[in-house]
Formats: structure tokens, C-alpha cells, sequence
């Protein structure tokens, strides 16, 4: 069975960045298929993101994802504009300071405070993507965190890998305490 | 009316990067829709990267490529693979160095020696990516030269301005003289 999910955000969020790690995690080392979309319209321009992400053991033949099975929001106006397409039954993981909840889905909720705890333990805002990721593998099992890790050591330097890592953890660490 | 693009090469050359620059400069800086989708399959596992690239004035309904107006190769395993697919009439751009020609398609084909020209005037194969958009800019008009360069200047820092520049310049004037 496929899994289709949508992170959405604002630029500067590497929602994008996101999407591809957690592509390349699933097809490289988890060898399952994978399919990663960014759409750019009007919203683009106003500085919305969104990306689509599926990942399937079989080939995929549909990339456009209508209702995710995982919807992520991290920030106001990609709340109130996506949190009406997550699939019931679905998740909807949001980050607690940047998008306020406003009505119930027909959808598990989580709520995590995702951007503080990065800020608090590390300061960098810019690993904030990657502690998503700790907690969205944490919630769901999508991939190992360990395939994360493996993608990130490609991409970055080995100077960064501590804070990637540590921001990895301080997202399993969020989802395991609720 | 639309234009499908597919970028393929293998996991270094920027493939994604450079495909991911060309639908923000045609939806930020042109006022025109894109959609940008990468494929993770067992090729993936391979080191094959293919992303694709819709440019539309209207918007995308359907972000799956089958025959690009457009296909850039720029190693012989991507080649190999896709040259079949590329649209009658189309233009399909190949790396000289990377690429041996070795039938024909119904579409225009040209071959450019971008490697060899980023190596002899910069000597950094890392804007080779930047180079292929500056021939792909020249050969087809889909987004102006200065709307690349508006979207590199919020991704890197000023220090890499000048070499990403002159890439651009490089692949530009690779694709006047012919």
C-alpha cells in the first residue's frame, strides 16, 4: 500500500529540502519507490510551500497526492488552507508556535512544539526540517531514522552532521513523549 | 499551452537543484505556473536522477511527463534510457562530453560541449547545472536569464554569485555559436 503525504509551509521552512531527504531515504535505503512533487503557483509567490511525497512498494503511477494519509503544517496559512484534504483516519501533525488549531479533522492531531525545542537545544532555526522528520518517522515508522541519517551524510558536510543529528533525536524525542 | 521538461542525468550533476531553480524563476519571476516532480525508483539505487518540469500559463492539472517538449541528458546511461521519449518536434540537448550520439530522434538535437567549458573557464563542476540552464535559456526562451539569476541570489551566498553568473554566461554563449 502507498502512503501519500504533504508538507506544507512557508519558504524558508526546507519543506522542500524535506521532501526530497525523505524521498531519498525510502528509495535508496529502504528500497521502496518514491515520487516527490513541489507545485508553484500564485502561492509560491505570497511565499506558501508545499510538497508531495509518496512512497510505494510498488511503481507509482499517479504522483499527485489529493488526500495524504500525512498531512504536515508548519505554518498558519498552510493550516487553513490544507487541513481540510488530510484523509480521515489520516495524520495531521502541526508545529504548536507557528499554526493554531481551530477545528477538529477527521484525522489524528498532533501538535508538537517542534520550532521551540530546536531553538532551546540547538539555536538554529535552519535544522528545524529535520527535527520534523525525527518526529514524523517517530509517529508513523515511514523509514527508519537511520536512513534519514544516511541521506544526510551524502548531503551535508561532516561539520553539520552533530545538529542534523541532534535536531534527528529532539523530533523522536517530541513524538515519543505524547 | 504547456511545456514538459525532463532533466536526467546521475545523482551529482545537480540534476534536481537545477530543475527546482527553473520552476521558481518561471513561477516567481514570469508569473507562470510550474510543477516539479522527481522519481525515486530502483534506477535511483543506481545514481540515475530524472526530474521533471511543467511550465504552463494555466494551471497543471496532470504533473506526470510522458513526452517532453524538452529532454536534457547529460550522462549516456540517461541517454540510453530516455532519448525515445522526447516529443516529435521537440529538442532534446545532450553534454558532449558526457553523451555519444548514437541515433537519431524526430527532434531538434543539439550537443554541447557545457562540461569541458565549466572546467576550462571556472574549473568547478558544481555549476554545471547553472551552465546547462544557461543553453537551455538561449536555445528555447522558456524563462529569461536574469529570472535564474534573481532565484540563485536568494539560495547562495554572494560570494558564489559571481562563478553561478558566469556558468550561466558560459552555457548561454555554448548555445549562440551554434
Amino acid at each position: 500500500m502507498d502512503k501519500r503525504i504533504v508538507f506544507s509551509g512557508s519558504g524558508g521552512q526546507g519543506v522542500i529540502t524535506a521532501a526530497i531527504i525523505l524521498a531519498e531515504a525510502s528509495s535508496l535505503y529502504e528500497n521502496l519507490n518514491a515520487v516527490q512533487t513541489q507545485s508553484y503557483g500564485p502561492e509560491a509567490r505570497g511565499g506558501a510551500t508545499r510538497a508531495d511525497i509518496i512512497i510505494s512498494k510498488a511503481p507509482i503511477r499517479h504522483p499527485k497526492v489529493i488526500n495524504p494519509h500525512i498531512l504536515i503544517c508548519l505554518t498558519q496559512e498552510a493550516y487553513n488552507k490544507n487541513a481540510g484534504i488530510v484523509r480521515p483516519g489520516g495524520l495531521m501533525l502541526t508545529d504548536k508556535k507557528y499554526v493554531r488549531i481551530n477545528y477538529k479533522v477527521d484525522a489524528r492531531q498532533v501538535e508538537l512544539d517542534m520550532y521551540l525545542a530546536v531553538m532551546e537545544k540547538i539555536g538554529k532555526p535552519i535544522v528545524f526540517n529535520i527535527c520534523m522528520l525525527g518526529a514524523l518517522t517517530e509517529l508513523t515508522g515511514l523509514v527508519k531514522p537511520d536512513s534519514i541519517l544516511a541521506v544526510l551524510k551524502e548531503k551535508i558536510g561532516p561539520d553539520f552532521m552533530a545538529m542534523n543529528q541532534e535536531a534527528l533525536e529532539t523530533g523522536i524525542q517530541l513524538a515519543q513523549a505524547i
